[in-house]
């Protein structure tokens, strides 16, 4: 069996000892391990790549933080961890965990705080504009649907997007820089292209252990002992074409895996080596990257029944889980004079389906059923002139009449535009990181963090950008506190 | 840890021995035993309840067969296995398994010839109305969605559903009286009242075996040796609310769990207590029983938006599915005249939200967007006029203008109409029923059939009443005859 144990009585050499062993140097693998250090604890990391970052330092790092956060305050933006526990258990549907999302949006504030302990610096300002990310230094912006229907209603908006303090699309880098800095002044032995192949345990069956780790370093397999724990922080499992068959097959709908080539799902498997169980295998963070240009979202999407099926302002996230959930084709309708500088400022790259100086001459080059879909128009067109939209509630800010000439942008999936997506189940844990069995009882000596574990994200539509890095910063410190300080038994 | 197996090297006393050992007397263990009977296995059944008959007995048993069965063949529809493999591989979704779908599509004819040698009634007629369940004798029926959109026209239709010969909705009681007898018939020895707690293994570790089960009865503990293995039929989880939150907590909207109190996924937990995978959690079936009167075809459904989002004529529980997946209200509108004999024909308990004696009044009583709604009356009924729906492609077999005085039955989950549901994840098998690993290996002595293991049926959209009843005899059977004539190693 891949991922098989090892019996600690195989070993017949220990490569090292420690106390954590972390697998994985992303974002949750250098927080775990800043957090085991800090407590005391010796710790190695394993990363299979040849430097630190992981999935982390090619993202945005827009950390979705609230509560109350130093940088929220600045700006006079009051987020009770209330509001932000209440959207994030609603938009992340009935699979969400109360004891997750509320320690995270109460620990938010402190988590900021500690992130600039380490050196990421952040700025009091805001990026006040509706996009994917700020391409300036400037810090919070909405990263979610907090001010769109349906949740804007149920629970204050505030912003809880953390931008780094840095110019362009380099908060990832700037982060695991940092992160990477902060492990290099700690007691922590960093083994780079050291890939985890197995666990060790001090027995099998009921109650064993997780001791150490086997990995491969140097063309040799060598076993490391972690006396207190092992932490995984190995990514989640976009990269597993086998798995996503096996877990979460309705995600290759979309069409760009996103992430760094070892999310390959090695925590999980190890994980589940040793009787973790697993969570909400099935979903995925799947994303219609339509802004920029922003104002595309005066435009309206339409499926293959001429019908509008959300409210357009939402997050490109929830945007695009409600695209893939569509029968094909699926368009983009918008005015030509909002079109704008899509075809250079858009990550879309949705095709042109159609042209038109008049709504009749653009749905005659349509899939759509012609008289529905001018019905659809004539309405959503009356209620934007009244400034209210009386089907799907999109904020007046976005509402403008449709008028000709229009363009038509091909959503379709599999016709051109850009789905990136990647994983959001994992292995099941406690707040402190301890992986569970199928009896929700610990298994000891095992850890996750990450996209390893199921945290905070368990929805594509209900997905924020930055929870990810954000969950998986604040979840690899609190796996690698509780390794570190765990009591001998 | 519960269910944690026991080792063989712990068990003082075997109660007694057989080669196979099932677990559960429902469809599925019953046919697991016969085979395995039938393949010279001494074979033991401890079923839970007083007696046999599991989730079978109390379901309709219009089991879902084709591939040219001889009730098809008799009543003249050539049912290529092509069809229905390409219908039940679209309808279950990117979760399908070929494997599975093929070898279920193309054993359908010689499975329904050995269940009338084991006594079980069909006779050569049809039911041809759109129908919950046939209330005469006669046997075939349209029991999915293949005669509906987008179905219809990407494989050819035929009827599956194979009706007991008995009157009434009696079939799942007598495929149970026939297949107990057949068991009963043979070197089968029946605990009832037995319920397993463990799963009985020679050692602990990889290349574990199953050698037997701790079973409960008597008000004792007592162990069962299995030498050619144990097949788990212990039904599916949803009389699990722990589980049902854990696993699949979406189905949740849906207000009636169906199955008999022990579905409580003890086949699945004692599966994963010796390393079993499982798929597909999150699934289940969902059922809006809004026929009979069939004449509710003639209405439309629409959502919160005033929009339809399905073709009514669609099987009942891919309605279910689409229902629970809109944001509320959900209506379903009709004329008074096709309301029928709704209140006492009907199981779907939908309270009357509105009447009016026209269109405006009607929607005056609705929490729907009343423009918007009547613009998608006007289309719908236009198109009803023309016989063509132009937006969901309702058949036009059901397609009739709304005509006022109309009324509004309230189908928002919730509200009292009746949503049964219950689950569709389960252990990953192969075709023969073996349990397999989180590597895709089987786990020797160990097999699982029914609702215990994820079979057939994948997705609440893409049901047929009678392929759950259908998988389970079929898969029980494969497993039985897969565990009698395993060879020893």
């Amino acid at each position: 069996m891949a991922f098989e144990p090892l019996l600690e009585t195989s070993v017949t050499h220990w490569h090292g000892h420690c106390d954590v062993a972390v697998v994985g140097f992303g974002g949750a693998g250098a927080c775990a391990a800043i957090e085991a250090a800090d407590n005391g604890a010796s710790v190695i990391i394993f990363e299979a790549a040849s430097a630190s970052g992981g999935s982390t330092a090619l993202s945005s790092a827009e950390l979705y933080l609230g509560g109350g956060t130093s940088v929220q305050q600045a700006l006079g933006y009051e987020d009770k961890p209330e509001d932000m526990i209440g959207y994030l258990m609603a938009s992340n549907g009935p699979q969400a965990s109360l004891e997750k999302v509320s320690a995270y949006a109460e620990g938010g504030p402190e988590h900021l705080e500690w992130l600039k302990a380490q050196g990421v610096p952040f700025k009091n300002s805001e990026y006040p504009h509706r996009a994917m990310l700020a391409l300036t230094d400037d810090c919070l912006l909405y990263t979610g649907s907090e001010k769109a229907w349906p949740y804007a209603e149920q629970f204050a908006p505030a912003p809880r997007g953390h931008n780094l303090q840095v110019a362009g699309d380099n908060g990832g880098p700037l982060l695991i820089e940092k992160l990477t800095q902060a492990v290099g002044a700690r007691d922590v032995d960093v083994h780079l292209e050291a890939r985890a192949l197995r666990l060790i345990i001090d027995k099998h069956g009921p109650d064993n252990c997780v001791v150490g780790v086997v990995v491969r370093e140097d063309m040799d397999e060598r076993c490391y002992r972690a006396n207190k724990g092992v932490v995984l922080c190995a990514g989640g499992f976009v990269m597993n074409s086998q798995m996503l068959d096996q877990y979460a097959p309705s995600l290759k709908r979309a069409t760009i895996p996103i992430g760094n080539p070892n999310d390959m799902g090695v925590g999980i498997r190890l994980g589940q080596s040793v009787g973790g169980a697993t969570l909400n295998m099935h979903e995925g963070f799947i994303s219609l990257p339509f802004y920029p240009p922003a104002s595309l979202t005066f435009g309206i999407l339409v499926n293959s029944q001429g019908q509008r099926f959300i409210n357009e302002d939402a997050y490109h996230g929830r945007v695009g889980a409600y695209v893939l959930a569509q029968t094909d084709p699926v368009y983009l309708i918008v005015s030509v004079d909002d079109y704008a500088d899509y075809e250079t400022a858009s990550y879309l790259g949705a095709p042109v389906a159609a042209t038109g100086e008049t709504l009749e001459e653009l749905l005659s080059e349509l899939s759509l059923p012609v008289a529905a879909t001018t019905n659809v128009i004539g309405r959503y067109n009356a209620d934007a002139s009244d400034g209210i939209d009386s089907v799907w509630h999109k904020s007046a800010d976005w509402l403008k009449p449709l008028v000709p000439p229009l363009v038509a942008l091909d959503c379709t999936p599999g016709r051109g535009a850009f789905f990136p997506y990647f994983t959001l189940g994992g292995l099941d844990t406690r707040v402190s990181g301890e992986v569970l069995n199928h009896s929700g009882e610990p298994i000891k000596g095992v850890y996750a963090a990450g996209r390893t574990a199921c945290g905070v994200p368990r929805r594509g539509d209900g997905y924020a950008s930055g929870i990810s890095v954000g969950d998986a910063t604040f979840s690899g410190r609190c796996a690698g506190r509780a390794a570190a300080t765990k009591k001998d038994e």
